[in-house]
């Protein structure tokens, strides 16, 4: 039998049919073109259903569950209460996947949980049942794995670790808040701090590159570093500290087995990851234990989204 | 049946018989007395436990199981790892137990998960299984309960949020970081401001308030506050800021059903809960959820800590 993942993004609508053993044997893609109903959406979603399970050579009857994952919250009842970037309010997600598809299990998280827990089972966890995901994009998302289920709350909005203040009345956040991580440690922080340090330093390299590249990116400090620019070492060296700060708030509070960082910044490989495991070692709380959360990059790139909503099924 | 459940601390040894209802039917109390060497503090304990049963009329024969709580990191096999306050180092507390009170199956965890689970079953959280306890005390302790049990972590170290960072680059914590939590939320960061602001402000009655009291206290500047001293209002409601900035990040990583907030600080009622409150509702990243993790006073004071450990049984 296979499951059917689904990764509803304010971008891309992907759905994938999953095998037992975590691998992609058919996907359908498409842009989910908001502001649209979600009733076209879920038409959509419903299409690209049927064209994974065609270029899969499957068809419903080998469908054990479909999972979905979505941004914002949703409630245990398959209700999308709230998602903003798709204009969604009280969409009840689990019964149009039925309407559309049939009356197989439907079960529907948020997207970083479903990334979470994809990479938990499949990815650098590796099966690991207590896990932490984290991903450096444009915010800083995550999702927690214990015991092998994902730490939904209360409320199904757990996990959000990108809005945890980690300097009081600092940098403005989207949520409303001053100084969370995601404002310090996103891809977009990243780029306001270069910025800032291209305004500080106007023969710092990065004029150049940033003028090369057509604008300010992610990569403009990590390249500069490697040029041994000062003004990038200092954005580099700042960026990785803030960085480190969240993930060591992580092992102090949850001590997971280990913590996968995700996002296109993870592309600078060792220059990001030996820093920030150097930065954990140095000041986890749990100095003395024999056993410590291992910090390690995130292996199935944009794969864990829809590998971890097909698992949906298998984990309640 | 009965449980036995011990409360290890720096300065007193506890131990309690505790019934189903989770009610104490019978207590031992010594100090501990450190420094002294782990077989002497485990020859006092295990009297302290016949005390307990004799206070409770009931018999080794009556027990089902011991548990008990310690300070610092505990291992899956109920060894003591390291704790710092008794001079611990690899102490194999179940063993040592078994040999004073017989082969009764014995658990042994971390205090302040202890006292979480105290508080989760039987105190304000009613049962709650999705549960974290806060103490702003000496320092911060916190606890951890996902799905009925203690999130330990992979090392038996977890749970502690008070070291999580709040102001990168702040105050020097005790844990060897800067900017912990527990170095703005503690009640020994709170007489720190209070003399702070002391010197700041020289004509505050605080200076008359401390005289009388013969030291600056956590009392200090909340009696200031009350008698209308700006010096006091001002410690006050930074002081609330900080405590409410570490909630707001436990609700928005875990969204638990109850955050439980206990030590001394707390006898202050509403004068604190009631602002504590109001942050977490205007800053809370699930502004849009219908349900809401509460935030309640602790209701069992120093037994938590006892009956967490006589539950730590029931809940394996």
């Amino acid at each position: 039998m296979y499951n059917i993942g689904i990764d509803l993004g304010g971008t891309n609508i992907v759905a994938s049919v999953v095998n037992e053993d975590y691998r992609i044997l058919g996907t359908g893609k498409t842009p989910t073109s908001t502001p649209r109903s979600a009733d076209e959406i879920f038409d959509d979603i419903a299409a690209m259903c049927r064209e994974a399970m065609d270029k899969a050579g499957v068809t419903i009857n080998d469908i054990s569950s479909i999972g979905m994952g979505t941004p914002g919250t949703v409630n245990g009842e398959g209700v999308i209460e709230f998602a903003n970037n798709l204009g969604f309010n009280n969409v009840p997600a689990r019964d149009m996947l039925k309407e559309r598809l049939g009356d197989l299990p439907v079960f529907i998280a948020n997207d970083a949980n479903c990334a979470a827990l994809g990479e938990a089972y499949a990815g650098c966890g590796n099966g690991s049942k207590n896990f932490v995901a984290v991903t450096l994009g444009t915010g800083v998302g995550s999702g927690i794995i214990v015991d092998g289920k994902i730490v939904t709350g209360v409320n199904f909005a757990g996990g959000e670790c990108g809005h945890m203040v980690i300097m009081v009345d600092g940098e403005a956040c989207t949520c409303g808040r001053r100084g969370c991580w995601e404002a310090y440690a996103s891809a977009t922080a990243l780029i306001r701090q270069t910025k800032e340090a291209m305004e500080k330093y106007p023969d710092s390299v990065m004029h150049e590159l940033a003028k090369a590249e057509g604008k300010v990116s992610g990569r403009t400090a990590f390249d500069a570093m490697r040029k041994g620019d000062i003004a990038g070492i200092e954005v580099v060296d700042n960026y990785i500290k803030y960085v480190a700060c969240g993930l060591i708030d992580i092992v102090n509070a949850l001590q997971p087995e280990i913590i996968c960082v995700g996002g296109g910044i993870c592309n600078e490989g060792d220059t990001l990851m030996t820093p920030l495991k150097r930065f954990v070692q140095a000041e986890r709380y749990s100095i003395h234990s024999k056993i410590q959360t291992k910090i390690m990059k995130a292996e199935l790139g944009n794969d864990a989204g829809v590998i971890g909503a097909a698992l949906l099924g298998s984990i309640q």
